[in-house]
């Protein structure tokens, strides 16, 4: 384990001792990783005794319900009644979306407020804060932390931790995969984490109409007078086919995978009179957030995108017409 | 490391030492595991100062050619001319291809024959057979047959054991990955392993041609009154879009992630007059080897085709007509 948080570990191990009703916020529009980070501790804390409960304002995807406690997470919370509140993978402070309602959560003298996360873009919000952008996942920085408190890692726990990882990494696909985290994967997998169930609920879980939509967006996919790889969806593909644009989830790596194009668009209308843009690229001189900028957009540089108000209008190309 | 091939880890070191010139042969239809096997053990070998040649009767496909050495394997060989050959991940003695123009090598009289292999299929051809049908892939026994000799495992061939352990595993997605598997797969990225270009070879080298059958095949999916999710690819989809079957690969997994359907087909035109059929199950109940076995085709419970003559006629549902 990684000596560069054993101080933080150390006044979080003297707070947990002292605090018998813990809080733990996942941040808004939920993934595997905060969902799974925070199942993970919640249980973990649970077994030395504590009161624990998680919290996250949106609702849970459906593909994470599988995991164990997944039922338990509640959208509203009371922070007055909690001695320490965890926000975990937060990569900002407004994230975590109780903190509108309830702003003393981010007032250190109302409330011990420890973030814990692995976003470039965290501004250490916390009383107490481990933010480490090399970790591939926040369940990484738990696993250690868990490990560091003396908990035993049970086989929900795990998997609630390899299903974070498995999430963050695109199942061990991008660029953050690395030897440390295959060496967590493999002893995660080792303590018994439901592998197959993971698997299945991050990638064998298509409507059939979800294929097809991903059928029609890589049936258009062209190479534009840029080298750049498009396709198109309209409000009429997601009529017909009863889909949403989180359907489209995960079909831009496709267009990204073209060897000779140097990045992918995909543009999607939505049912609010908006356009969004999405951004990807392999190619390591392309920085996307100059691109996803033109369009009042942002993001990283190999992943960016925008949303403008317009429609789709299908010429010879997908053109952008401003709304 | 397993202790159960430590006989035949002796008797092959005891082996390798008499030798001067050794061989490998890779399986018919190369893949990443006995080409990345096969590669990895040549350059092991060398580094101890043996004269090693790895062969394969079939073309290497695109995606392995960036691997270390891959452009000095042969598809001739004169078995005579070395002391001892291995053969690396055949499934059957059939599989090497070189014993129909080489009966000898099958001959123990004549070829001291190394089988190593994790099908269930292998039926100990060799003089000596290490078959494990519990190891992921066949890198996995070659990466403790290098370490049990001693050989430094270098980056290139890290790169060329991970690259098949990647690719039997499907990317850590299918059945066969376990803690093992992820601890040397951890291992072998300490060691420098390129991961990057292993996942981008396997993954991100998709033809725009590609991408759109890919299009059609999910545009056209369907579930039929058995519950399977169906669909069919023409010559005329060959023709229209440059693409072969080789750029089915992978498409069916899709077809067969749809929560509700007890299984995937995916029919597809040949140019010679022939169907083939290919079959997927997520389901723990369903035997493909017996409706394969009803079009005298065969294969794995959870995975399974067949080939006959025939074309696609389209009605309401895609539909065999025998030719």
């Amino acid at each position: 384990m990684s000596n560069a948080y054993l101080q933080e570990f150390a006044q979080i191990k003297e707070l947990i001792a002292r605090s018998s009703n813990i809080a733990i916020i996942s941040h808004k529009g939920p993934d595997s990783d905060t969902i799974g980070a925070s199942l993970a501790l919640k249980m973990g804390l649970e077994s030395i005794g504590k009161n624990v409960e998680s919290f996250a304002k949106d609702p849970i995807p459906t593909n994470l319900q599988f995991l164990p406690k997944a039922d338990t997470i509640k959208n509203a919370i009371n922070p007055s009644s909690f001695d320490i509140i965890f926000a975990i993978d937060c990569g900002a402070a407004y994230m975590m979306k109780f903190e509108k309602d309830y702003p003393e959560i981010l007032d250190p003298s109302k409330t011990i407020l420890i973030n814990i996360d692995h976003h470039p873009s965290n501004e250490n919000f916390g009383v107490i804060n481990i933010v480490d952008t090399t970790a591939s996942a926040t369940v990484s920085i738990i696993y250690f932390l868990l490990e560091y408190l003396g908990i035993q890692i049970t086989r929900d726990i795990a998997t609630c931790l390899l299903n974070g990882l498995y999430g963050d990494t695109g199942s061990f696909r991008h660029s953050n995969t690395n030897s440390l985290t295959l060496k967590i994967a493999s002893n995660l997998t080792a303590k018994g984490a439901d592998y197959k169930s993971i698997v299945k609920n991050q990638f064998h879980s298509n409507r059939i109409n979800q294929l097809k939509l991903w059928g029609r967006v890589l049936s258009r996919a062209r190479l534009n007078d840029k080298n750049a790889t498009v396709s198109a969806v309209t409000e009429n593909d997601f009529d017909d086919l009863n889909a949403s644009p989180e359907d489209l989830s995960g079909v831009i790596d496709y267009l990204n995978s073209v060897p000779d194009s140097k990045f992918a668009i995909l543009l999607a209308e939505d049912r609010k009179g908006n356009i969004k843009g999405s951004f990807r690229t392999q190619d390591d001189m392309i920085d996307l957030t100059q691109l996803a900028g033109m369009f009042g957009g942002g993001g990283h540089k190999k992943a960016a995108g925008f949303t403008i108000p317009g429609r789709l209008i299908q010429e010879v190309v997908w053109k952008i017409k401003r709304g």
